[in-house]
C-alpha cells in the first residue's frame, strides 16, 4: 500500500504505540472477578475478564452501554489515574469509533478494543508528561501522532494539534479525544477506500453520516 | 442544483431558520457602546455595532478570538439566556465552521456571522422548548435538520439526533454544536463539489484535514 503525497501511511489502528504492549492493564485498577452478567454473555467467557466487571455494572440487560454509560464505566474504572475522567463528548466518539452499525452502543467485545487502545494512549502520554503536570506540549502530540504511523504534512499537524490544545498545551482527555478521532475517521475512510489508493468518493449523505457521529 | 438520492438541498448555509429574522438580537442582552479596539479595526466602523464590546473585551490585540476566548466571549454576551453556556468543545467547532485558514481563530466579522447563526438557532429551540426545559425531543431536532433544508435519510437522521442526545433528551449545547457540525461540515464538502452534483472525490489529507477539525 502506498499513498503518493503522504508518504504510505494511514496510521496505526491497533492503536498501538512502539515499543509498548497494547492492552496492558494499569497496576492498581484490576478490579474483582464477577462472575455472571447480562443475558446474552455466558459468565464462563467472561468470569475471568478484569474488565468484565465494570462492563457489566453499567450495561444492563441489553449487554450494550450507552457514552453515558461508557462514562461512568470508565470513570469507576480509574483508567484515567490521575488525569481528569473522561468528557461526555470523548465518549461519544469513543462510542463512534467502533459503532459500525450507527446504533450508539457498544458491545464488550468493542469495549475491551477500546480499553487496550485507551491503555496504550494514556502509557504514550504519561511517558511525554513526565512531570505529571498533566498536560503536554504541542510537538509532542505532533510526534506522537507520526509515531502512531499516521503521514501528514506539518500544517494538517499543525492545524489538528492546536485544535485539540487548550490555552497551549494538551490535556489527558483532548489527546485521547485528538487520537480517537484520528482513527476513527481514518478508519471510515479506509473502508471506503477499496483500492487503498489514498483517495475516496464520497456521496455527500454518507460522507455526514460517518463525520457527524465522529 | 439537484442531488440525486437525497432529495435536492445540502442544507440552509445562512443557518436561518424560515420565518424567523436572522441576525436578531436577544432583548435585554445588547452590551452598552463602546468606542475604541484592538488594532487594525477601526473603532468608527464598529462603534455602533452592539457585539464590538464582546469581541474587543478578549480578542486581545491581535484582533481574533481562539475557542477559549470564545467561550468567554460569548458566556459574557448571555447569548444562551436561561440554557447553559457553551462548551469549550462546541466553541472549538464554532471556530472551524468559519476559520478556512486553520488559523483556529476568528474575526469580528466571522464573531457577527456566528453570532447571527446562532441567534437563529436559539429562537428555534426555544420555539421547541416550550416548557423551559432546557431539552428538547429527538424528533423535534430531526424536524428542526429537515427545516433548515438538509434532505438526508431517516436513518441519517437518527443516528444523527443520537449522537447528540443525553439521556434521551437533547440540551442546547448539543443542539448548536449538531447544527454547527452539519453547517460546517456540509460547506467543507460543497466547496469541494465544483459540479454541485452531490459528490466529492476526497484525498486522505485533506478529507482529514477538514474533518479532524470541525
Amino acid at each position: 500500500m502506498a499513498y503518493p503525497g503522504f508518504g504510505g501511511g494511514y496510521g496505526n489502528f491497533s492503536g498501538q504505540i512502539p515499543g509498548m504492549q497494547l492492552g496492558h492493564l494499569v497496576p492498581g485498577t484490576c478490579p474483582p472477578l464477577l462472575v455472571g452478567g447480562p443475558p446474552g454473555y455466558a459468565a464462563y467467557s467472561h468470569g475471568s475478564d478484569p474488565m468484565w466487571t465494570y462492563f457489566t455494572a453499567v450495561a444492563g440487560q441489553d449487554g450494550e452501554v450507552d457514552a453515558e454509560e461508557l462514562q461512568t464505566c470508565l470513570t469507576q474504572s480509574g483508567i484515567s489515574g490521575t488525569y481528569s475522567p473522561f468528557s461526555l463528548e470523548t465518549c461519544r466518539i469513543m462510542i463512534a469509533m467502533l459503532d459500525r452499525d450507527y446504533t450508539g452502543k457498544m458491545g464488550f467485545n468493542e469495549f475491551k478494543e477500546l480499553w487496550a487502545a485507551l491503555n496504550a494512549w494514556k502509557q504514550h502520554f504519561m511517558a511525554i508528561d513526565e512531570d505529571r503536570s498533566g498536560t503536554v506540549e504541542h510537538h509532542e502530540l505532533s510526534q506522537a501522532i507520526a509515531v502512531m504511523g499516521y503521514r501528514l504534512s506539518p500544517q494538517t499537524l499543525a492545524a489538528i494539534v492546536k485544535r485539540y490544545s487548550k490555552n497551549g498545551r494538551i490535556f489527558f482527555d483532548d489527546y485521547v479525544a485528538c487520537c480517537v478521532k484520528l482513527r476513527a475517521l481514518t478508519d471510515f475512510f479506509r473502508r471506503r477506500d477499496h483500492l487503498q489508493q489514498g483517495f475516496v468518493n464520497f456521496m455527500y449523505e454518507d460522507f455526514l453520516q460517518g463525520t457527524m457521529m465522529i
